[in-house]
């Protein structure tokens, strides 16, 4: 495939979009750190390393697009085509995600604070779930047939769907120690969670629903920069705020 | 287009003079955390990821200047013209605005440590019209056509005037209660921020005015390196001043 110049152009600052967020989202949270009580400080480390993560992620994302299309008009105003002997690496992504989407759920369970009894049984479910999922999806994204595609996409719905589970249902009924705003907040955050981890089964099917083509790549690329700034750099901001407010409430 | 040596060199020293402005600034805000009170630290703290977001892209763009003007002659004494295969992103400037812009004006706020309903309601209306200037300038960058920068100008000018009236109109409502060496200081950073500000849609409507070629770039270029050292840099150094005299009050 081959892109325009306004398509490699969006796509490039997409890509530089989520760097520069994922980056100094980081470091506001290592700056903010000193401003909320100690026991709320686990989820900020976890929150930063998230983002310090994704942001190394998207450096090499960014350097294996730049490799994979190329151009040779003058000034870069031209048709971008595929580079011979480079290829754009979606599998940082699936990467990243092993590491990440783990740690996005413990920075949740760490920031309520909840008994330690509760927190160690909501992490025994979460975190082998989230493993599970990604490393389900993996085979899937790189095999070449739909129906291996179809297969693994829907061994690895099945913790997707348990996850979400253990979140609005189980995780509910802990909340009702937590302050009011608290819980607000919580809700929001849960919002956010599912709008954004959404964008990924939905990026993951387009081959199958015959979706394909630049413009199809494009949309996908921007889906998921988007939706990986919202997952880990605005979901890190409602964490601190959830920090800050309950380092008030306790005090 | 191609560029004079002196031209070349003019625009790769105005680049490098603002990474190090803006990174340095950045340092100085962190080192000088300890010297302000806990309550203006998180607008310190803003002030220093702005300045880095802006030493990133900098970086960036200091990078895709040198990759998108050459020379062959000996000592890098000649014309330099445009390289094949590699364009000068201007697309940097927009992704940064849409992430500093926000920043800048929840930092004015932030240092100001007014009533907490009356600094929500002041951010609820800053930092939306502040993404839809961005937003909205953006196609208009991007076009080619004369009447599409003048449609998309024209619709980012609107967030553009509100927020000018909401600094300068309903903000003079709640600086009664600042002491009153914090109100010059607010009126001068006031004052930068406009003069500096109006320097971007200037830069933009140069096209339009039928001002083009190298020299107005070689102008474009060294417009924008002074407007985001005096928007940023010169500006968080205020912001410093402020929360450095509040402190002082306050103790
Ligand atoms: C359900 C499902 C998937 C889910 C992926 C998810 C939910 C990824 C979340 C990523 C996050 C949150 C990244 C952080 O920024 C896969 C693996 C695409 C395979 C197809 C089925
Ligand atoms: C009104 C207007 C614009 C305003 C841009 C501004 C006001 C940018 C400010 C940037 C800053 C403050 C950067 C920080 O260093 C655009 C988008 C050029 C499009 C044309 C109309």
């Amino acid at each position: 495939d081959s892109l325009t110049q306004a398509q490699f152009d969006t796509v490039y600052n997409s890509l530089s979009l989520v760097i520069a967020s994922q980056l100094f989202t980081a470091i506001f949270l290592i700056l903010a750190l000193p401003r909320v009580l100690p026991r709320y400080r686990q989820a900020m480390v976890i929150a930063a390393v998230v983002c310090g993560i994704a942001a190394y992620h998207y450096f090499r994302i960014f350097d294996s697009f730049k490799g994979a299309f190329v151009t040779d008009a003058v000034g870069g105003r031209g048709t971008y085509t595929q580079a011979e002997g480079v290829s754009f690496n979606e599998g940082y992504r699936y990467v990243d995600w092993l590491l990440t989407v783990p740690l996005l759920l413990v920075e949740l369970i760490a920031v309520l604070a909840l008994a330690r009894r509760v927190q160690a049984s909501l992490l025994r479910k979460l975190i082998p779930a989230a493993t599970l999922m990604i490393v389900l999806g993996y085979p899937g994204e790189i095999s070449s047939t739909d129906g291996a595609r179809v297969l693994w996409g829907v061994l690895s719905t099945i913790p997707f769907l348990f996850i979400l589970y253990v979140l609005f249902v189980e995780l509910t009924r802990s909340l009702d120690r937590q302050p009011v705003a608290v819980r607000a907040l919580i809700s929001r955050l849960r919002i956010l969670l599912l709008a954004s981890w959404l964008v990924y089964p939905l990026a993951y099917a387009l081959p199958v629903l015959g979706i394909s083509g630049a413009d199809a790549w494009v949309l996908k690329q921007g889906g998921y920069s988007l939706a990986d700034i919202a997952a880990k750099a605005v979901y890190a901001l409602i964490i601190y705020r959830i920090a800050r407010l309950k380092s008030y409430e306790d005090d």
